[in-house]
């Protein structure tokens, strides 16, 4: 069969576009390599991207030059966690606090991982984990 | 500020795991590393995870023994997209239609780039991508 070679995009759908994207930016430090009505795109180190979308954009499939994309659509409170080193854990702590961000829990795993949750300003639940926190990580 | 290494986890919810576990494993041919009655999880190469986690499950705090997992849980059909080389387009599309995977749409993007859209067995709207979708991909 053929192959996939990575996970190359992960949506997140939120209310307040402006109040998303400077989150990701300044409170998470990613790279914005696009913004518009719609949405805006962030490059994450590892040769990822997290798309922020604004609810409702894409409840109609959209018809581009080249092609429809289809549907899609959801709401309430998604889960996606970044990487950190074990030696960034306190920093990321202190930073979060320095920037007002609610540090909702903080989770040591069995293997020796440790985990930060938050919210995003649409309620989404980040975390930031360390190596450790599965067999695979 | 501390710095991030790049998106581990990207969670998909789901009502019938079994049903979800299958398409991403013999379909996508994503590797399982583990699996119970709450969820499963994926490794996609490139060092990221998927997660499917049961709709319902996480509604509610998670006391683990090292802390307390906050609640999540959308509803609706999310999007996540995978990179695929450009010539793999053709076999992918093949591979999908031999697993009577219905195609939704073809898009070629200005930069060169090609999608495949499909939806998996909740309606998640998921894309295979080659490079040339995006500026940075």
């Amino acid at each position: 069969m053929p192959k996939l070679n990575g996970l190359l995009e992960t949506v997140l759908f939120v209310e307040d576009l402006s109040a998303a994207c400077a989150f990701y930016e300044e409170v998470l430090g990613l790279q914005k390599f696009r913004s518009d009505e719609r949405g805006c795109g962030f490059v994450v180190p590892g040769a990822q991207l997290l798309l922020l979308v604004k609810q409702g954009v894409t409840q109609e499939p959209n018809q581009t030059p080249g092609g429809v994309v289809p549907p899609c659509g959801a709401s309430g409170s998604m889960h996606i966690a970044f990487a950190i080193a074990h030696s960034e854990f306190e920093s990321w702590r202190s930073w979060l606090e320095s920037r007002d961000v609610d540090v909702l829990s903080e989770v040591s795993w069995e293997r020796g991982g440790r985990s930060l949750y938050f919210r995003d300003p649409d309620g989404h639940l980040i975390e930031l984990a360390t190596p450790g926190v599965w067999d695979v990580y």
